[in-house]
């Protein structure tokens, strides 16, 4: 089963600055067999459900590991039976529709 | 590592009434071991990572199996290594600050 | 336009204990006309969407006035044109198919 | 009081395909004084608090006023009093932190 997700981890109590624990996240991420899209509220995930969730676990884990007591996270997953679209194609979508409309 | 998480499922494409699906959802969790807290937007869960992960996995594969044909899940994961509280803890700590104000 | 919304409001830098920004947007919420329902992962709101979204601001303005330097908030927010139900009613619907199917 | 936030919004019972309406709330969202980022899971938004969320309101209204009888959204916003930073800088702190460590 493919999946579009979105994660979001924030780590609490680490001080207001959070960039290095979000650097931390996008290597760990990047080592998964996924496609990863930084954006500025957030990470766009897209591959087998088991790789995105497996590399999801991944960041608790090895933040967790680096120093970090307390993490939540806010995950947004789709899932379809009609077809296979990637972020690409998603956001291209929406966009030409954009475009036609001008 | 447990965790304590937040689900909400919402099918696509299945009309805009969707209790059929929400409590088809719950049935599904209520078969693993983990806790299940339904509230009015979403279902609080909390045990072993992977056991509410598989859960929420097998919520998208079982809907789709039925025949749903798009599903998108907002899901909020909160992990923490200085300790184990439960749901009815964490809400609790906050009652009874809110008790002591009075 | 009245609405359904669910508000989880993290403190981000003050420490690994947040129930007493937690506790403080509570009493916050229940100064404005809404109905609110504490769950462990967050807060249901249920009233007029500008009520709803003036509760929400309050709580990151007066939290930000008492000290706290950054706020992330997840909030969920539901309309219908079809029926007004009350997060109750929402609820119990879910809970009598569960019900039924016992 | 500036904010960053971002919004995926979902029209229930329209069908499994949604474009129209993300591209309906993209021209929306447009019209407001507030910068906004489509990405594959939403859209990033930044402006004053009051903007972002008229541009929000805004987006319900309209849709259900095209007819759309249910819409569900996803909001996370992030307010802080320590700088003011927009999501292009957001995202390249982050960025310039990954290239560092190649």
């Amino acid at each position: 089963m493919k999946c579009m997700a979105d994660l979001c981890v924030i780590p609490m109590g680490e001080g207001v600055s959070v960039r290095n624990e979000v650097a931390a996240c996008e290597r760990i991420l990047q080592r998964f067999p996924i496609e990863t899209h930084l954006h500025a509220y957030g990470t766009n995930l897209y591959g087998d459900w088991d790789d995105v969730f497996a590399a999801i676990k991944a960041c608790h884990e090895e933040l967790h590991q680096a120093g970090v007591v307390r993490l939540t996270s806010t995950i947004k997953v789709g899932t379809r039976t009609d077809k296979d679209q990637t972020p690409d194609e998603k956001r291209r979508v929406v966009e030409d529709l954009l475009n036609e409309g001008r």
